[in-house]
């Protein structure tokens, strides 16, 4: 019998993904950054899901308790960020030792509870429970629009592929304190027709892969365009996850008038580094003009 | 610095709960079965999530894997009964070692669809991981009518209180295979005026404290009217957690209407076991008619 090692997290998803019948208030169910559930004329309801587990996701000897609860929250709102939608309530189930101190777990909530004020999110209840290991699990809604609603299937051939930020910088303590690209996913779907949206989380190429395999189609990307992080390297760049970047693609003309007018969004810069093609493959084109197909690296679960 | 054991489960859920400032989509936050959000004109969106932790609530020794998944959404499932709702979609999230086999998830998988199937409850999403230990949590959504809204807090002075099926058979496996009483949930919120409802999920006597402690009340019930389990004992009928049956408050009248006409809803039993009283404390009339005094006791997450 195998093992989840062999089949992999995707593996697994997609043997349950299959086997699903949703019922008729989904409109989208796994397979992006939140499942998509009929709510009003305009809206729709959007819920995703994180779970981070203690030297897994986090240290608790390099990560302090107030950075495991922003970490927590921040994730979830990239998620909803990245469908184009504005978070709403939270739900936080926590797997905590019994002798930890009343300090520690005051500190994980402040974490959270300051950036639930700040993205105007409701904590409107949870779970607790006795685990060695500390869990937390932060259940996220948010409402989008319906002309708003961002997936990662509706790339386009010959769309430009953008990112926000630096990519690379996660392994350096990014991952920790990084705020969600709410605010400049927001002024993208407000101002721009785009076409396709994810957030980096599993490494740049491999969210990449999300968008043209539910989209049906490939990717070029340039090597001199990517943003590298500071003191990062390009395979960092390419391949570490939590980076928790917007990454999306637009119509070329689209793209233009984006870059003309705000190369920054706010302060955040925004950099085309590719584009869809028709080849299901994703190639990089390096320093010296040489093409090359890129595996599927990156953050792996299993 | 006091631990978690010193202040305990609802000790820490208080601390959290009187810092935060819900926004206006908010009806009912933390401190009920489910919490309560604005949805369309004549309803409310339900939400709802649990933690299951492999040697806290499981063990693998003992339990399936299909049972693992069945008790982590039946869990649920009785959460949103217990608001008078109709459970809609569910989000899994799974910390799982790398090494387990396939046949392992899709036994869990197995477990959590058929359940989802009879509930008519879509998966639309979650979240996949690694950990040492087995983590299963299901954050789960429904929808409720407003005027079959159910909470802790509507208890009335001079209620009845009333249950369903036999207490204190949690113990010896009820819990890895017991089913929601969503069906009786449904008729008793369709038929008759219920006050306040709960599940059973840490003992009767503590979950009974929650509808009086936020009633502002308190309870008075009878030893020979409650209903202990074949084989089980009135302490682990009055202290176990994890019956899932429910619990409820009506008046007389009403209560009298429901046990005339109907003795069992379907094929449970239901019982009227005490009344609301004025006195904040928890009594009980032992089969002698000596009235005790009963401390708090039942399941303890720390």
């Amino acid at each position: 019998m195998n093992s989840l090692k062999d089949i992999g997290e995707f593996g697994l998803i997609e043997r349950i993904r299959h086997k699903l019948r949703p019922g008729t208030s989904v409109v989208k169910g796994i397979g992006d950054d939140a499942a998509v559930i009929k709510f009003s004329g305009d809206k729709y309801l959007l819920l995703t899901c994180d779970m981070l587990v203690e030297d897994v996701h986090f240290s608790l000897t390099t990560a302090t308790p107030y950075q495991i609860g922003h970490k927590a929250l921040a994730s979830s709102i990239s998620d909803i960020a990245s469908m184009g939608g504005l978070p709403k309530e939270a739900l936080i189930s926590l797997g905590i030792s019994p002798g930890r101190s009343v300090g520690f777990t005051d500190q994980l909530f402040n974490g959270l509870r300051k950036l639930a004020a700040e993205f105007k999110i409701s904590l409107v209840g949870g779970d607790i429970t006795r685990s060695k290991k500390l869990v937390i699990n932060i259940c996220l809604t948010g409402r989008v629009k319906k002309k708003n609603l961002l997936l990662r299937s509706g790339a386009r051939f010959n769309d430009a592929i953008l990112v926000t930020g630096r990519l690379g910088g996660a392994g350096r303590g990014k991952h920790l304190r990084f705020r969600p690209r709410l605010k400049e996913a927001r002024f993208l779907v407000n101002k721009f027709k785009i076409n396709s949206m994810i957030d980096i989380s599993d490494g740049l190429v491999q969210d990449l892969a999300q968008i043209t395999r539910e989209s049906n189609l490939g990717a070029l990307i340039y090597q001199r365009d990517i943003p590298v992080s500071a003191r990062s390297s390009l395979k960092s760049a390419l391949e570490d996850g939590e980076d928790f970047e917007l990454l999306f693609t637009m119509s070329k003309n689209e793209a233009r008038r984006l870059l003309k007018n705000y190369p920054r969004i706010y302060t955040t810069p925004v950099k085309m580094i590719g584009q869809i093609i028709k080849q299901k493959e994703i190639f990089l084109i390096d320093k010296n003009g040489i093409r090359r197909k890129l595996g599927l690296k990156g953050w792996r679960h299993f």
